[in-house]
């Protein structure tokens, strides 16, 4: 099935590629090989989910922003590939989640991410994952994630 | 020297790989690259080393922690590989130390999985390294360190 | 216009690069992308910037570490390729700020390297980004920045 219709099928809508927060570029390739800037819970230019998991938000919460993160990430890629289709695969995330001390499942949240990748992507959304805490997210986001894609030339 | 010599004379035994804690997969390649999930101080399913460094835990602490997750990268690396002589250089690391507000030492912290990685693959394990601190980890684990090597095809 | 040229231009003094502050390489290669080691705010083996942005340093003195930072990664890309136009492409920056809770402009800070790049490297310096807070780094430095670079061969 094609990207496109699983899209459709989860009920997803894709934004239009929010542009970069500041100087940078969302998407550089070498090879086949593209970097991903760090995506963050923006929709339509406002910040939908900001805040600390563990004391003012709970996990459900992070788990929305991390998916809001996710689909920021498509669209980055929409954006720049024109047909997602030309994803070969998601080699890595990495995973920020805006945190209190004692909150310890980081890994949890960044599972919300994952999955609604492999939704979209299939077998080719699998990818290798570090998920850390952080004190301080900018913009007080709740959650940042970067990706590292291989796609078809 | 072939790796296995190596390990075996250093007297490290690498477990079989964990099974990823999330909805990922541990490494994934494109080209000659490897992307290797973040890994951490587990050993048999148990957190082994836990906590932060700096006020409940030490540096020799931290140290050994680091030493664990290299452990498992190498699990990691041979569960996807077969044989570890493929690996033809570990390009970088990063390390995420677990820690207090005042401790300092991360780089030093991170030394110790460097010179294991040293000790264990020759000068194919020489890599740069980003070493930082970070308020919280999951499931409050003491380091975790992620990994990108270059394998022969 | 030739990178030393501009750097010249921008009366930007490149030192002679750092040795590796641990066990590690400063820059490692597979192909013809450079993993580059993070680069702290240090001159003359003196950490210039220290401390935490938001308390006991304000903005514009993280901004300042920020583009010591990217001094020192031209110094470690000059050591390494001996020819600074052998960049192609910056194609990543991950930028750590020693941060407290409540400062939330880490992409600001981020901004002073990211411009300061392209100021050297023109449209080969345009870069994705990720910037996220830490609440402690290595020896207390104020900033962090890891890169990767797509060279000629």
């Amino acid at each position: 099935m094609k990207v496109e219709e699983r899209i459709k099928e989860l009920g997803l809508v894709i934004p239009d590629s929010s542009p970069a927060g500041g100087s940078y570029t969302p998407v550089t390739q070498e090879g086949n090989i593209l970097f991903v800037a760090g995506q963050i819970p923006i929709r339509n230019g406002e910040f939908v989910y900001t805040g600390k998991v563990g004391k003012e938000r709970d996990f459900n919460y992070a788990c929305d922003a991390a998916r809001l993160c996710i689909t920021n990430l498509v669209a980055a890629l929409k954006a720049y590939l024109g047909d997602l289709d030309r994803v070969k695969r998601v080699l890595k995330l990495q995973v920020f989640v805006n945190s209190e001390v004692g909150f310890m499942k980081h890994h949890l949240v960044a599972n919300a991410a994952s999955e609604l990748l492999c939704d979209i992507f299939g077998e080719k959304g699998q990818h290798a994952r570090t998920a850390v805490g952080t004190n301080q997210l900018p913009m007080d986001v709740t959650v940042e994630i970067e990706a590292i894609v291989a796609v078809t030339q």
